[in-house]
């Protein structure tokens, strides 16, 4: 398969497709004619039943024309991720695979443009991060995490405790993070000026002064080790440094429990190869007040 | 321990308070005094930590002095559930433990005065369903079903799939429905009238028109039996008549298979014995409108 410069974009696509379709049971790939100028690819991939999936890939260039037709093995280990490199929920879902050591492949989705796959795998919500497994979706990220938590159980470590009762509130304090909207509390701290920033600003400390009391003396949020209710977290902090400056605030100084968690967790390959440089936030955040949006 | 009339709320109190300690693995009752008239009790049961607790109650009678102090086996099996008859929520929680067969102390709560051991059990949301065990709380509907599962994992039936997957699919049911915030869709319709009200009723629609897709031909929202998902979802069915009244609406015909699932889950004891009378929502609400809150 050969495709000149206008065509090397779903040259790609149609790798990509191979790649993924590697456990097929069976599969056809029939090429007919001879022009190799790509003109257009579609491709669907899996689907909420996940069993089997007719797949056809039109790919008109010239003459050319491919088929592709698959019926998926379900016994396959295929986990594709459907992402944001900015979002935290996503950021969740990547530290709970590199905890556990999952390969998978990182597709980078483009908010303004989002992929055929993405609204085929979450048409519900079609918002990413999106876990894909033997080509079946899961969505959203903190059931992603304890998905990912109970289908490599064998696999260490265990991100919620065994125990029902500290289960329980691992959920809770991952479920508090979601509902206080720790997210929407920071985003208000620079959308915002003067007395809605100043109050902006104690909605976020209040949440944070619940959380460093739920941190106590403890090394993690819920029990002895680094699990569930943490990984909910952890992604968060990559935004402190831009509440800092932005809202003149010192979060580690009114929070230092919480500072030295964030540290503690920062110490793991999974957290830290995951999240990125805060300073790319806060260039972020210039740049969408430059923009006015 | 004999009361007078006035004291009978009290002696209540007090013989409540020794059932829910009949597992403390110590315990001192202490009656002094001849009269027994009863002034005044106060009681604390339990607490986060829920290994240990202090306990004393006061009960000033004339010359009667009850003093209590317990320390709590946790190898008991009390459960108690705080409430409120109108919540949906603790709806789903009465469903699930009268699906696994456990025996609960059942309190109504009152919204307006709510009690030291609901502050205390739930400090951070300060909300019902509150589900005790062995002294511990459990808050948030979605958590709490969980840990129900969880915790008495004997005992049938299974309330979350074994499967990881289609337990993520059931997850992610419940968590569009808290998301999507049926509630507050359906109430928009009662506090809204003309074109705000238009809106509100065609975005509650969409809301169902969602989960009728996704019953299908299927018996219940996710797998083929009575589950998690459906108990996210059947208690705000009782709402239905109202909202057909207040919105004149038709959600039977507008979502047959909704209104099948619905008759479905009410053969079920679990369902029927928990859910009110849909009348006495509706008469909350036109009581609600005519002291217009």
């Amino acid at each position: 398969m050969v495709a000149n410069e206008g065509g090397k974009h779903w040259l790609k696509e149609i790798c990509r497709f191979v790649i993924n379709f590697k456990v097929m049971t069976w599969w056809c790939l029939t090429v007919v004619g001879k022009k190799t100028t790509c003109v257009g690819v579609w491709a669907e991939i899996g689907g909420g039943s996940g069993s089997s999936k007719g797949m056809l890939t039109k790919l008109l260039s010239g003459y050319l024309v491919i088929t592709v037709v698959g019926r998926r093995n379900c016994g396959g280990s295929d986990v594709i991720l459907l992402n944001l490199w900015v979002s935290v929920f996503g950021a969740r879902v990547r530290i709970a695979l590199a905890e556990k050591g999952i390969n998978y492949e990182y597709r980078e989705e483009d908010i303004n443009n989002k992929s055929p796959l993405l609204l085929q795998m979450n048409p519900v919500h079609k918002t990413i991060p999106v876990l894909i497994h033997h080509a079946k979706p899961i969505c959203e990220s903190s059931i992603i995490v304890q998905y990912i938590d109970e289908a490599w159980h064998d696999k260490a470590p265990q991100l919620l405790p065994s125990d029902p009762y500290i289960r329980a509130q691992a959920r809770f304090w991952a479920d508090f993070i979601d509902k206080k909207c720790i997210h929407v509390c920071g985003r208000k701290i620079w959308l915002t000026e003067g007395k809605d920033q100043e109050v902006a600003k104690e909605e976020f400390m209040d949440v944070l002064k619940v959380l460093e009391g739920q941190l106590g003396e403890k090394p993690y949020l819920v029990g002895e080790s680094f699990g569930f209710a943490d990984i909910a977290l952890i992604p968060f902090s990559v935004w402190f440094y831009t509440l800092n400056k932005i809202g003149n605030m010192n979060i580690e100084k009114e929070c230092p429990k919480l500072a030295a968690w964030v540290n503690r967790c920062m110490e793991r390959e999974s957290v830290s190869k995951t999240l990125s440089d805060p300073h790319q936030f806060y260039d972020l955040v210039l740049e969408h007040n430059r923009k006015g949006y």
